[in-house]
């Protein structure tokens, strides 16, 4: 039997792949702080993974083959300076080293574009360098080279996920696919800067796929979860401008531009479309349509 | 007042480092898990830095200014795969974010030469690249990767000090200049490989006094500590054959050579000399003949 044990299992990403796991067969045990308990067919663990005790009886109780670790502390609008961070490098890594111990096979750990160095404009595994500014880039860029040496000494099968940008559900609010939904769902305008600024966009949905698409595969070695293409913030807007059916609400140029953006942050998914054959099952509109009528529900429910 | 803790301050070069601190000013304190109380003039403190209340509790009791830390358990012959090496991680980044928060202003913690590519025969900090091939050298490098951003954030002065090939009192037996030694002194014949490689070598009393200038200069970032010469492994043993009066024991070419041995590496030491006006107090020849004298007197004590 192949059970997995997905880390940060109620977050934004982590609730994403529990649905996914189970669909390829695996018998799938979650871990959080606070267990939701929203997902059928989960065993639910309730666990502080900065607790090393708590850590290791969570890996005697779940007794897992694989592992997908997602598990970090992100403080809304400041987690890539927050201290916050840097406790999750050694737990990151006692966990890990638990694992292996307790007899796992396979580790997929998610990590960041932010680990590229920011003068990147596309982002390519094992050939872009990593020169991460940001104290959120350094931890998860610390814990993948521990990681790969620490796997490779155990004989354990490794995967490094890094994240780009993400839209969808339990998005943070402030962001900006959730704050252009939030304007639009109650009629009022979205004031945005110049827009220019082109991301890789991918709807968490998609990413949670991906993921346990990775636990299953074999991959090693670092990979970017993302889309492959750029697209303007600010088309991004007015695309959800057009879906809400209310264009006029998106105001681009409303507000000045943040000088320290990146013009273009894109990520090459090659590794993800012909290493492993995996590729997004929706399109952008169809994402961001879906994202849209989550807020829309989302702010019905809270009222 | 400057007041410095010295983690590991029982170790091979964190005894070292005690004297030249007293000497430069500092009130001196040190930690260890079993405190050797042989230093005058120091305040010991006795702590397991693997456990953070234990950290914490040090820092609170020591109150530093200046942090060296040294601290980091290298099981010989082992270290450089040794799981031993993950936890101090963790550890590290830990002691340097409550020294931050009790307001300390200046830390020194140390590296290895592990980290830079096992291709590089000389090796300049912020030019070579960083490639370690082994779990010492990632954990090392991954500590200061997130401490250099921890530092910035906090507002503490940083230095990372890469340590190369060191001799002196206290060095773990099996290593070449210690089992040369104890061979010298017993008359036996000191059996070796062709003794080809070429290594930096350092005197430990001089290491320890090199970081002392380190704590207490304000140079920042990474700095190799190391003599920039390069010496063969066997012109080392026979050096010593000659201290001894006893050439004839030193037999080059007796054992097959490690075919993993890199044939040269020295590192640049012009940050040190010329950044920090520092340089070792003693020739090649004088560390080697004091080191002999301590193996001779240290044989004598056990007998």
């Amino acid at each position: 039997m192949r059970r997995v044990l997905v880390t940060g299992g109620s977050g934004f990403v982590g609730r994403h792949a529990l649905a996914p796991l189970r669909a390829r067969g695996f018998e799938v045990h979650a871990a959080a702080r606070r267990p939701p308990a929203f997902e059928p067919g989960v065993t639910w663990h309730s666990a502080d993974l900065l607790d090393p005790a708590q850590s290791r009886a969570l890996l005697a109780a779940a007794q897992p083959t694989h592992l997908l670790h997602l598990a970090w502390t992100l403080p809304p609008g400041t987690y890539l300076e927050a201290p916050e961070n840097v406790p999750w490098v050694g737990a990151s890594l006692g966990l890990l080293d638990a694992f292996a111990r307790q007899g796992g096979q396979r580790v997929v750990a998610v990590g960041t574009g932010a680990e590229y160095t920011p003068a990147a404009e596309l982002c390519v595994e094992d050939a872009t360098p990593l020169a991460p500014t940001t104290l959120y880039g350094a931890c998860k860029d610390a814990v993948r080279r521990v990681a790969e040496a620490q796997a490779r000494l155990a004989g354990v099968s490794f995967a490094w996920a890094r994240l780009f940008f993400l839209h969808g559900p339990h998005e943070p609010p402030a962001r900006l696919v959730p704050s252009v939904c939030r304007a639009l769902v109650r009629g009022e305008p979205a004031l945005l800067g110049p827009g220019t600024a082109v991301r890789d966009q991918l709807h968490v949905e998609d990413a949670g796929d991906a993921l346990a698409a990775l636990v299953e595969g074999g991959l090693e070695g670092a990979v970017n979860v993302a889309s492959g293409e750029g697209i303007a913030v600010g088309d991004v807007a007015q695309r959800l401008g057009r879906l809400a059916g209310r264009p006029d609400l998106v105001r681009l140029g409303a507000r000045p531009g943040s000088p320290g953006d990146l013009p273009r942050r894109v990520a090459d998914a090659s590794r993800l479309r012909d290493g492993l054959g995996w590729k997004p099952s929706r399109t952008l509109d169809e994402g961001l349509a879906a994202t849209l009528a989550w807020w829309r529900a989302e702010l019905q429910r809270s009222r």
